[in-house]
């Protein structure tokens, strides 16, 4: 189980100051933080970077891999950018989160996964972007895009499914969100391998924070979420590293998922 | 979702006295105190109960229902305590908890719950008390204990399965506790019904707690265990209720399991 951290995102304002000044060191400052409070991976979650995309990812991935040799991903939007971040990164594995059933997507994307022998994070989604409504359509999406996937010459083991959380203020997001544990569940034997999946537990809890107390709330319910998540089996929780309580669950969840023998005081946590 | 306390035990020293001096009020306080911090039930764990079973298990239960109207969960070996338990309790549902595969006690204890229109708390343990050693065989142990309880009787719905969890220091301690997850989710189909699910929480973090850090560990454990438990889809808890984290934990993977709409600051957490 997988650390990997959210926080390197561009819609934080000191990261967006770093990337418009060219400026390393606020971004050295964060993927240090990160590893220390134990990420074992670092999402670059870039944005559309519609100005100099290709300079822009290298950018942030030089600056990255100049202060940690964990694994990326790169999470824009952007083909041209994408590309540019594949190509920069020395830090392996190397992700591309990620690719939906949206067809132009695939298109401009699956080359590139399997040129740079990237692993590739595939959203269950439909390919108008919308949530599939039960466990089944979920499903289907899953099947589909091992399909796309593999016929675009990429190995089966690069596939990291990402079933997407729904957040809990959606008319139905507790109910969309108790299914994730089937999906979780039932698709390494759907699938026929040990397929990956990853969840972004950020999502969970969007929304305003009006209040300590709601604030308190969100820490439980997300740190009570990926304990589920983790439990069902998840191979990879996207995590915001600057919340205490779930980082926290999802290191004692993963201790309880460890092979090997246990003894209180020797679990690290 | 359903807290069960399982703080009113023999073992515990005050509880042992008051039974013995047959001194109602440290039994109220404490009945007092659970329900205050959230208890749903209550489970009086009697023990044995070798002397004087009856009168001993009747003062237990009339002492409690003097404070409450929380439903009991009877826990004792002892077939005349039990049958003098469910004769007294007037709170309903009354759960005798439990049986397992051994003949005897199937023998003894199942007209009980027949008679006396009882809920059945069912362990999946070999008949020779130990704990079965894969999935299948838990499987195979609640459809076998399914059908002693419908022969002799009892409508399904009266039947509430406890996996057992197993302490974290057994050699494969965490292999077999994950495996509850997939008990759990299996057992509704399996059975037919939507048959309800009780864990024993407290037996995960078994052994000495020789230092503040053992016990943070354990309180960490055992509430990521839970969540895990309640996603799968837990019916009942058997929890001591003065785990705070634990406590929060459940009450919080309770409100994620809850249907209709949701809204922060309006969960009650």
């Amino acid at each position: 189980m997988q650390l990997v951290a959210d926080n390197l995102q561009i819609t934080s304002p000191r990261i967006a100051a770093a990337l418009r000044e060219r400026d390393p060191e606020p971004i050295r400052v964060m993927v240090r933080w990160m590893e220390a409070l134990g990420a074992d991976a670092i999402d670059i979650n870039s944005g559309p970077l519609s100005k100099n995309p290709e300079e822009s990812m290298t950018f942030l991935v030089r600056t990255v891999q100049s202060e940690t040799t964990l694994p990326l991903l790169l999470d824009t939007t952007n083909p041209a950018a994408m590309a540019a971040g594949l190509s920069t990164s020395r830090n392996r594995p190397v992700t591309v989160n990620g690719i939906s059933l949206d067809p132009e997507r695939l298109k401009q994307i699956l080359p590139l996964v399997r040129d740079h022998e990237a692993d590739v994070v595939c959203f269950l989604l439909n390919s108008d972007h919308t949530v599939p409504a039960t466990v089944t359509d979920r499903l289907s999406a899953a099947v589909e895009l091992f399909g796309r996937v593999t016929d675009a010459g990429i190995a089966p083991e690069r596939l990291i499914i990402d079933p997407v959380v729904a957040p809990l203020i959606w008319a139905d997001g507790k109910a969309r969100n108790l299914e994730l544990i089937d999906v979780i569940r039932q698709l390494p034997e759907l699938l026929g391998f040990p397929v990956r999946t990853l969840a972004g537990l950020s999502n969970l809890t969007t929304g305003l924070t009006v209040s300590n107390e709601i604030l308190k709330e969100k820490r439980l319910l997300e740190s009570v979420f990926a304990s589920m998540l983790v439990g069902a089996g998840l191979s990879m929780a996207l995590i915001n590293v600057g919340h205490t309580e779930t980082m926290a669950a999802v290191k004692a969840a993963r201790v309880l998922r460890l092979p090997g023998p246990f003894a209180w005081g020797q679990t690290g946590l």
